[in-house]
């Protein structure tokens, strides 16, 4: 072993971010070290700042450091159309490929009895809630056609329907079994504009 | 955009790292924040402590909070060979595969006139200064076969040989023009144990 501690450390640490091995850490802690101490000392306060700060909005479960994120609260969109996904990813991806000007709301998640996650862990009683304000009156289902993603579509549908709020699913294009983050934009955006009622 | 500051803010900070686009800053930023927060502060802590505290050895200039680093300190270690590489990943791909039991000297770059890079840049007055001490009896040149690395080679040995120190140089296997430390570990190996001598 020929890394100082504190060189160890940084490589060990490097290793919690997704698709990061053993061989991305040595050459991100290389490069830093010996090339920009200044995005490293900015990394860490970006890091360090967000994970203190950072929860999720009242009204959408959207990462914000705000009560309310900045898409409810912008005047500019369409608070009676809501669009429903599983991740926050999946509102970047949407607001890319499509001209949707509705709000979101982001489940964080799919419906999955045995891993202890119901209604409640994804926010339905949050979203139960809004519906029956009545502000809402069409909901746009864009949740993953995963066996899951197919229980939660038919649980949030029938809340829908409940509260008399009309419901359409997107569709066409997105494939079976794939999530929907690692969707081109073309598809996405022809799968959101011929989404069908399911009401 | 849809974003909140913070999380746009280390969404960016990430593109500090080699080989991440805005696709993984963005997958990043969304692992750190929804499931490890841990992990977040912890990396931002290592990369705190490193970006202050790291410098660079004062005997080989790889990279240490130690004055002299732990492979330099070592009594395991042979003091009389001494490897010269030119990255701090160049020494644990040497550590890796092979068995040397000497020391190592870090050029930290290649000989290029043109970008100013010259022998003071690369620490040679100090490995001059090393060599003058007389500890040290063989020099082992593990530099990349690039028309920098040439040169460097050259001039590295042309210091050895005035010093009385006897050269060689690893060969064998290192493709012409690759980077060292993209070299399979087998590679690598017979390159080191078949050097020759240029002395
Ligand atoms: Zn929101
Ligand atoms: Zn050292």
């Amino acid at each position: 072993m020929s890394y100082s501690p504190l060189v160890q450390q940084l490589m060990e640490a490097f290793r919690c971010l997704p698709g990061v091995g053993p061989k991305s850490a040595q050459r991100m802690t290389f490069s830093l070290l010996q090339h920009d101490r200044q995005g490293a000392r900015s990394l860490a306060a970006a890091l360090q700042q967000a994970a203190e700060a950072v929860g999720e909005c009242r009204l959408c479960r959207n990462l914000t450091e705000a009560e309310v994120c900045p898409l409810c609260q912008s005047e500019r969109r369409d608070g009676q159309v809501l669009c429903i996904v599983e991740n926050p990813s999946d509102v970047q991806a949407l607001e890319e490929a499509t001209d949707f000007r509705g709000r979101y709301f982001v489940l964080k998640g799919r419906l999955s009895p045995l891993d202890g996650v119901g209604p409640a862990e994804l926010g339905l009683d949050v979203l139960e809630q809004r519906l029956a304000d009545g502000e809402v009156t069409e909901l746009i289902l864009a949740i993953s056609p995963t066996v899951e993603g197919e229980a939660t579509a038919q649980y949030v549908g029938e809340m829908a329907r409940q509260a008399g709020v009309g419901v359409s699913r997107i569709a066409h294009g997105v494939p079976l079994g794939g999530d929907l983050e690692y969707v081109d934009a073309g598809t996405l955006s022809h799968a959101f504009a011929g989404r069908t009622s399911v009401g």
